[in-house]
């Protein structure tokens, strides 16, 4: 109940209360180190945190977890590339080009800013507080939020100086807006004359290993390829705490497929399930989320095919399994305008926070663009072969221009026209052909030249020649998981964040109400006064602990077992054992309160097969004798 | 058998063997992937390289063992701090004026060396090719070698001048030689104004945040702090492979001490432990590295305390457990000039490979330096406090400036002199005291002015009083274990490395002898026939495998089983299980050949105790039916 009532608190629409709720969480995690400002005794740095003890142990066990289910459970071939990363690799992707934001800066100041933040802060700020705002105007400034992304530096300049939009934090006039590259630039060597980035996401390292992945495989087709590792952003201007860092953990998968099949044998595995999904249709119809069958919006085709459902399930029961609250997860399908050109679909697995909803996971269909344009740059042939179990009778196009003729006719743009010849698809080619056999000559447009030129019937030969293939050869396209793991993290701490009234009722206590399966340590063992049989029970039980591999610390401080409680609580720890005789022992369950009584040799035992999801709560609950000093009436939660 | 002569193969002096047992090592690891050139269809870049499938395993698995030997065993403090680091982090460090080597150019292409690298290669050369080399030179060339780190970029450029020493590829002349910071550097945000660095080291996330560390831990000494991650070196010229690259993973440990009790309550647990030691006093006199029993290096004094000794201790089970083998492992303790001035002892653990004596982990006592050298730059004090049972009164120190008359006598340079004043150690103070008192002036060094002045008795009042302290506040020692974890792994490659015949004695086959512990991958399950009955129980396997978290491969192509069985032992993987009927299968050791008949519904447990060391696998050959197809003899290998 208290959780439901901290979900509505969170999701309801009142921002104060966000904030409030926010704050209690940040002061909790940052009082407890789950993480810390970095180099703060230097200030800090906008942008860069680190992960203190319990934090660093949350993030092992979400990775550990996430090798798991995608890595172990699928067979990917794991990787692991530097951070370091020379300019060419990053030209050929396009980062160099285009991982940019608009950028203004404040002209007495020098402060910088994104110029879409302020626009969209300018808009949304108008339309939610003036109240004497026109309908035409609030049409205006909503179709500016809609296209937001794909307006050019001139047009934001111009909506910027059109509201006369100033500097937030001086009022200062803003320059006009020009792309920011969001790369760590850096030199390589000592002759400066490398140049080099930071990776902005670490599925380059992937994709220029492709031949090599490839033959590891065997040769064979699908096979997917992971790497965890840090990637680097250099912000504009932070905001957003822990979701818009300069430095974070990516985890990424490549999943290498035939374009032509992208069937997957373990679909029927994930087909059942049900989860929010927020398809393009029903965004552009203001609708909002709803519960789809996964087969079924696979069958019909609002996902694309089955590799991506396949992928989009297996990220949902990851999520879900790891703590967030399936009623704050939706997968959104990215609109057209959002989408890469040459992407054929794209879900983001969305979680819902303080700061609203905040995409961690993106699942996309790239296509065979990075293969393509690493084969272009590089020379070297990023693709995949098929046998044929017999060679096979194909009917090819042969185009030859007689370039004699062409040279004569068009002299310094004969190599456009040729080239415009060569490049026609089968039915222009044969439309062509029979035109020059009907007509001996043709207008024919040169898209390099921008016009029409007359072809004569001298000028090409075009034929359909029979030839032996014996393999298919293809670039394969790429289904791309990738995993923001300090925003799954972040996420996670708001959904199982929780308040309840401590004993005496005079305060609110801090409780992460993390799973086992993620939770930084997974038990405390504390004797309940301070007397060396005691300790010395607590030492025997640890040692039991540490063999079965269970996390867990023992605090042997003076203070009250209520304070005990609370402070392990707080750090999300889910069972604490208190020695309190030297046979048997108090086994408490953070969420419920629930306490059993627990032979000393069998304690560890006991943790171990809860905490590692052997069995539940509720088992243990039946089948061990309840604590009796709790006097009150307990009802079970579940 | 065969390891050992592999081992003698590589110790040998002969650098012809040894480079010729480096190729086969390194053919293997290429080949099957363990490492890949990074970015090598673009050329790749010098220095940086690509952990493939099963390295990125075996590296998975020595971090997985790291942090279960070290952080969870000692209860350490695990962080996690970003590359980027800012200027001002570093500049406290040290390494912005310090982190440096000394550069030389070819004058005419402008290729960068190591200026002592050059020197080096030609003192050594020299050496060992100039028959008719003086006693005399031969003297000075040996003394050069010895003081290579203490010479002075002048003297480097001399030396070079003076030896004719000219750029390696082209014979052009060099230039003098410049000292070039290692460290890549970057810019923080978009203003360009903020210098950042990628880190050299991951120890200054850890002392940065020594405060609240210290506070988590219930503000309580001695604890230690961990950090796994990215570390970054600029290298002029990387060569040696995987021993010297750009960009590495460091696994690195702060243990804080109270500078007055650096004894370790867990010390006896290793102080039985003998292995090779190379003190100070052994290098200096010629002789070789010999075995010492750690309890007595301590007692002796040979290492500094007992918490550096304790480390080295553990970081020789670690690195044995790890399968480095024991007699090419040694701790060599640093020379008086390789060590920083502030060091109380440092020790490296060395592992003989291909290339000579390796430095993998570095363990030094850095006492107080870090601590005290980020208080002073950031003015935060980054103390710990002693509190005393019962207040102590003690004698303080008072001098107290008695500015107006300071201020008439000196004028602008009475800040000077104010501050000499105040500087005054008890000694110096008292003496002045008398003086006055007996003389009623006296001359006095101004150090900021460079000149004497005169005070009088009227000028300042020293006094001793005394006050009542609470508690003792003092600047931690710091006893830091470092491990190169690449390193460690490639030395690891090494050492595991060997071959044998095949059965038709026809080639030589690759091992690599990974403990299961650090395998990449611990079993591959392969029917003997392809046929669909066999699949299936090669299936069920797999399941109760993936149930009971063993790594594993499936091999269902339809290769002999000899060249199946080469192609695992080249990957390491130490259990083989051949499914050859539906009831029972075969199960093989990788470097004893040993098999033996499981049932099916016992394969996995089996595979299970021994990939998890619960159970050896002698005691498996003991109970379980030898395979009786092996027809010739076996000679149990221990």
């Amino acid at each position: 109940i208290e959780k439901d009532l901290q979900a509505t608190l969170c999701s309801g629409e009142g921002s104060g209360n966000k904030e409030a709720f926010r704050q209690a969480v940040s002061n909790t995690l940052e009082r407890r180190l789950f993480y810390i400002k970095s180099f703060n005794i230097y200030g800090g740095v906008a942008g860069l945190y680190d992960y203190g003890p319990p934090g660093c142990a949350v993030k092992s066990n979400v990775l550990a977890f996430w090798r798991q289910h995608f890595v172990l459970e699928e067979n990917m071939l794991e990787v692991d590339c530097p951070c370091v990363t020379p300019e060419v690799v990053l030209k050929a992707s396009g980062h160099v080009e285009k991982f940019t934001d608009l950028m203004v800066k404040d002209e007495k100041t020098g402060t910088c800013y994104r110029a879409d933040h302020l626009l969209k802060d300018f808009c949304n700020d108008k339309l939610q507080k003036d109240l004497n705002i026109t309908a035409e105007k609030a049409k205006e400034l909503k179709h500016i939020l809609a296209v937001l992304d794909d307006l050019s530096p001139e047009d934001v300049g111009a909506k910027i100086k059109e509201f006369g939009i100033t500097a937030p934090d001086t009022k200062n006039p803003l320059s006009d807006p020009y792309p920011f590259n969001l790369m760590f630039q850096t030199s390589i060597g000592p002759s400066g004359l490398i140049p080099g980035y930071l990776r902005p996401e670490t599925a380059q390292g992937i994709f220029v290993n492709f031949k090599d992945l490839y033959y590891y495989n065997g040769n064979k087709l699908p096979f997917a390829a992971a790497q965890i590792g840090q990637a680097f952003r250099n912000e504009i201007s932070p905001r957003q705490g822990l979701l818009r860092v300069r430095e974070f953990t990516l985890a990424e998968i490549e999943h290498f497929v035939d374009p032509q099949d992208k069937s997957h044998p373990k679909f029927t595995e994930v087909a059942e399930l049900e989860f929010l999904m927020f398809p393009r249709e029903l965004q552009m119809s203001g609708e909002s989320a709803k519960t789809f069958r996964l087969g079924e919006s696979v069958a019909k085709g609002i996902v694309n095919n089955e590799t991506l459902g396949y992928f989009i399930g297996r990220v949902y029961l990851f999520l879900t399994r790891l703590g967030i609250d399936k009623k704050r997860l939706r997968f959104r399908q990215h609109l057209a305008n959002e989408m890469a050109h040459y992407a054929a679909d794209c879900w983001d697995a969305e979680i819902e926070s303080s700061y609203g909803w905040i995409e961690c996971v993106g699942i996309a269909d790239r296509s065979a663009f990075d293969l393509r344009a690493h084969t272009e740059k590089s020379g070297e042939a990023l693709v995949a072969h098929e046998k044929y179990p017999e060679p096979r009778e194909v009917e090819v196009l042969v185009i030859t221009p007689v370039k004699k003729e062409i040279g004569l006719a068009f002299k310094g743009n004969q190599k456009n026209v040729i080239e415009a010849l060569e490049s026609m698809k089968e039915q222009e080619a044969m439309a062509l052909k029979a035109d020059l056999e009907s007509k001996g000559e043709v207008e024919f447009y040169v898209c390099t030249l921008g016009k029409n030129v007359t072809i004569k019937k001298s000028m090409v030969k075009i034929s359909k020649e029979k030839k032996k293939e014996h393999q298919r050869v293809f670039t394969p396209s790429v289904i791309e998981p990738s995993f923001g793991i300090g925003r799954i993290i972040y996420c996670l701490f708001e959904h199982t964040y929780y308040t309840r009234p401590s004993k005496a009722a005079d305060q609110q206590l801090n409780v992460f109400g993390f799973p086992p399966l993620v939770a930084p340590i997974k038990c405390t063992v504390f004797p309940l006064v301070q007397n060396h049989q005691y300790e010395d029970v607590a030492k025997e039980i640890s040692k039991s602990l540490t063999a079965a591999g269970i996390s867990h610390k023992i605090d042997i401080t003076g203070t009250s077992i209520g304070k005990r409680y609370a402070r392990t609580d707080e750090l999300g720890v889910p069972f604490a054992i208190t020695v309190d005789s030297t046979s048997s022992v108090t086994l408490r369950e953070r969420d419920s309160k629930d306490q059993i009584r627990v032979d000393v040799k069998e304690a560890a035992s006991v943790v171990q097969g809860v905490a590692e999801g052997v069995r539940s709560w509720a088992d243990v609950w039946e089948t061990f004798p309840h604590h009796s000093k709790n006097k009150k009436k307990k009802e079970k939660s579940i």
